[in-house]
């Protein structure tokens, strides 16, 4: 079997490469640091380890998907709160406020326009994370 | 705790729902048949459930990421094939033929931009599903 597929008029590309997600999370430590698993379409999938309070910010352009594959984690809005338990996913819309909340270690992942910048419209705060490392 | 959320200067919208990703899949049994659990950024995450071999084809102008939640999906390419296991995913780059080989069901999680047709280039075809269930 060959390593390259067809592409238009007989160009050849790899093969894609498959991501292990919990390979992926296995290879960094620190909280609050997106790593990038995916591009797609403009977007990112990201995976992220999440523990104690984020700061309070939000995203003027970008619809931001949390998904929760360990742990339980508290997303506080100016006027309630939603908790997420591993398995469950919520979209945050553009403009609003938030702050994830995680008691104890959460993992997460997240889907988000590339360019996306963790802070949102804080983007020079000591939460800020500029360069995504990249996982694939 | 109220149930809306604050949003621009004033307007409250209502607090963005969570969904569970094991509860929305135990919604349906059809194979072939994207569910949308989520709307963000012009894309859409989706769930569905796998079983036999689907059709060749590709999509012009969107990358599709396929991330298997359980059993093991075949991702068969002109050139090669690609073994997904559960916990991982791949992204299928725009113009790439491919074609999904599962030989026990898979669940799978996809993400692409909204109004992607499953079968792509062959929109007509008896596997293709153009009114996606919605989930959330």
């Amino acid at each position: 079997m060959a390593a390259g597929l067809s592409h238009g008029a007989g160009v050849k590309i790899p093969l894609p490469q498959k991501v292990d997600v919990a390979a992926a999370l296995d290879t960094f430590t620190a909280h609050w640091t997106p790593h990038v698993l995916a591009d797609l379409n403009g977007q990112q999938v990201k995976v992220a380890k999440l523990l104690g309070r984020f700061e309070w910010h939000s995203h003027a352009a970008e619809d931001e998907l949390f998904w929760v594959l360990s742990g339980s984690l508290e997303m506080h809005f100016r006027d309630g709160m939603v908790t997420l338990e591993a398995g469950q996913m919520l979209v945050v819309p553009r403009g609003v406020e938030h702050m994830p909340v995680a008691h104890e270690e959460v993992q997460v992942v997240l889907f988000e326009p590339a360019g996306a910048v963790n802070t949102g419209e804080n983007p020079d705060g000591p939460l800020t994370v500029r360069e995504l490392k990249r996982l694939s």
